[in-house]
């Protein structure tokens, strides 16, 4: 640690000092992490290692720092943070831990490498020292376009079959499908990933335990399966064990991973609106599924969406508009496709062409003076609408005078042709 | 017609000639409504009756008019209007249907009465020449703290169950359901309203026809009932038929009279959208209560919250939440003692304390080092945190450490015991 170190040696150190350093930080600790930022993994490191107790220049280089980082916060107290650190010493030899990795086809990625998902910084002091996964390494690119699909760990058949619809859509488009690899919506979410797609298996699981601990066990064949097809990731260390504060934290970095986080379906308590307000949070796109009202499977959803002002999803295509609203023209088309197919033909027609078209009667001819009796209008205005509504098929006239044609539909929403008086 | 009036004549003359207007003015006729603003309902009246065509000075009165309340539109060519009008005449004989409305138990309330419900102020020229009324006229007061509850007319189960007990709920907080006397949603809000409240039967249906006209038939029995203990109202004169423009036209009605609109349940393309969309423009409440997403029968309410930012709502409280929100202590304390019930001991804790009390395991003693390790506290923050827990009943010590009390719930979201590392 001590020597001179060449430039692939420096980086391999770094990424040994961040792994110790995971060790020993909780996310969100933050003496670590402003330290972390101003002395770097390997200055810092080697303090905590060889410091009983924290000198005078360490504690102003914090109160500096932290000045400058989080100008409104509490400068932490260091002489507390650095017992606490300290209590976790000695850490594994990076060598042991290095081992265990490689046995597990785990690796680990870190802020100083290239294929390091850059939208993490917007985490700004809250991104993770360092990120374990498994998986094929280059998946890492997918995260550039992902979307997070969380919800209610007991999840019912209606938000099932809701999310594995929005899964496919967004996989079918090319999107990567990130959660937590949870039961219920979780699993529904990775499961659906893993058969769809161009690729199928853009899917990331981030998990609140280390990479190597498959929690919870009922999921541990799926985790197998999205660690050979997509990736597995954790910021916590391997072995590690999930905690209620790991799994809160955890949902920061599925938030950031992603460019919109959709709770597909949530009770009124549920981490998934966690996740959701940090997603909120870090501005991306928060959007949320409703449902029965009278059962309460979805209260957390309506909430995010009455509350908390998340966008009304109904599928896969609403997602992707929120995610790519300029090239996702496949999905607008299919829906001015669907308004289409439900026009009839008097939609279009102006108030006035509505209301000469109303006053023909369904069966039987009128003239123009009952039509302008019926409607209102005036001759003229009569006469030029039945020219319109003849140009447009819609009408027809005979020696016996003018009647409608082409529509099924009746003078009134129900078909009910009473005359007027 | 001709010949000076008393007040009491004057009162019951403007009251004539509207009637009469009325047949011969379809709503929201511009030229119509801006002469009647301009030169009251005798001078207008008198005009198209004993004019055959209009006069340089009308014209004159209606572009000055015009201009004036209606600065960007084009004004409309009076020649075309007056034609319309006159091809209407001869109206019935007003005395005649002075009687006629008294066979039925019918009356007619304008602008210049006093229980005129005054919200109708806010459709400005589009406000109704006169509004006929079957029920107990004392009832028009109601108004004055009512709440539009409309959807779709094939209503599933899941909206009149829904829409059930939104009318229930504000009927018995004492507020007005107003509907538009359809089948499905409209027909089960006036039910229950008929059936609710301090005072049953505060409850509105709002025709596109006249009052003397149950329509559709298949309401008439439900329809007869609202008149005995509600208001039937409309602004068509009697005999008069539904016709779509009419529909929609009465839309704005029900938007107006009523300080919110909640649309129950709607599909893509329903009238009741129409509604919801008049009320966003009159700056009343639009809510709307969502559904299953995977059928569609709630496609149009998921359009409104989505594309129209219509608040989502879940029951009767919220939609109260919305038009007495000051008021509506009751709801609140209820959603905070329904919050309530679900809290769990640990919810209270800060981000520390709940690391103190995850670290403590669920079975057997720890002590006060292990619990540093496990947290990633300090000794003193673990201290200082095993004391509150103690303090607050989730923590005891004895001579073998320290154990967490009173939680069935496990340090993980499942109760996985896992001990850290």
């Amino acid at each position: 640690m001590h020597r001179a170190l060449g430039h692939a040696d420096g980086a391999a150190a770094v990424r040994a000092c961040r792994v110790r350093l995971a060790r020993i930080i909780e996310p969100s600790d933050t003496a670590g992490l402003v330290l972390l930022a101003a002395l770097g993994p390997e200055v810092l490191w080697r303090s905590i290692e060889e410091l009983s107790a924290p000198t005078a220049t360490l504690q102003s280089v914090l109160t500096k720092a932290a000045r400058e980082l989080l100008p409104t916060a509490r400068v932490p107290d260091l002489h507390t943070r650095f017992a606490a650190w300290r209590s976790r010493l000695p850490v594994p030899e990076a060598g042991l831990d290095a081992r265990h990795a490689e046995q597990l086809g785990a690796w680990t990625v870190v802020p100083e490498d290239p294929d390091w998902p850059s939208s993490l910084a917007d985490l700004g002091l809250q991104q993770p020292i360092v990120m374990w996964g498994r998986g094929d390494r280059a998946r890492l690119a997918d995260l550039r376009r992902s979307v997070a699909v969380v919800g209610s760990r007991n999840a019912s058949a209606y938000g099932a079959a809701v999310t594995r619809g929005i899964a496919r859509e967004l996989t079918a488009a090319g999107w990567c499908v990130v959660s937590g690899g949870a039961y219920g919506i979780d699993a529904v979410a990775h499961t659906a990933a893993l058969q769809t797609g161009p690729e199928p298996g853009a899917t990331a699981a981030v998990l609140a335990c280390g990479v190597d601990r498959f929690y919870p066990a009922a999921n541990a064949e799926l985790l197998g399966r999205i660690c050979e097809r997509g990736l597995v990731l954790s910021e916590v260390p391997l072995g590690c064990a999930p905690t209620r504060y790991r799994f809160l934290q955890r949902n920061r970095i599925i938030a950031a991973l992603t460019g919109a986080t959709v709770v597909t379906e949530a009770a009124w308590r549920s981490g998934a609106l966690n996740t959701a307000r940090h997603a909120a949070a870090l501005s991306r796109e928060v959007a949320a599924v409703p449902g029965d009202v009278l059962v309460g499977g979805s209260a957390g959803c309506h909430r995010l969406i009455r509350d908390d002002h998340a966008v009304l999803v109904s599928n896969g295509g609403e997602v992707l508009e929120l995610v790519e609203p300029l090239g996702n023209e496949a999905t607008v088309e299919l829906r001015d496709a669907a308004q289409r197919a439900v026009r009839r033909p008097h939609d279009a027609l102006d108030p006035v062409l509505l209301r000469v078209f109303d006053a023909l009667p369904l069966h039987g001819d009128a003239d123009p003076t009952q039509v302008c009796r019926v409607s209102g209008l005036s001759p003229s205005e009569v006469l030029t609408g039945l020219a319109t509504l003849r140009e447009r098929g819609l009408a027809v006239d005979s020696l016996l005078g003018w009647r409608r044609v082409g529509s099924q539909h009746g003078r009134t929403e129900r078909g009910h042709t009473g005359a007027q008086r």
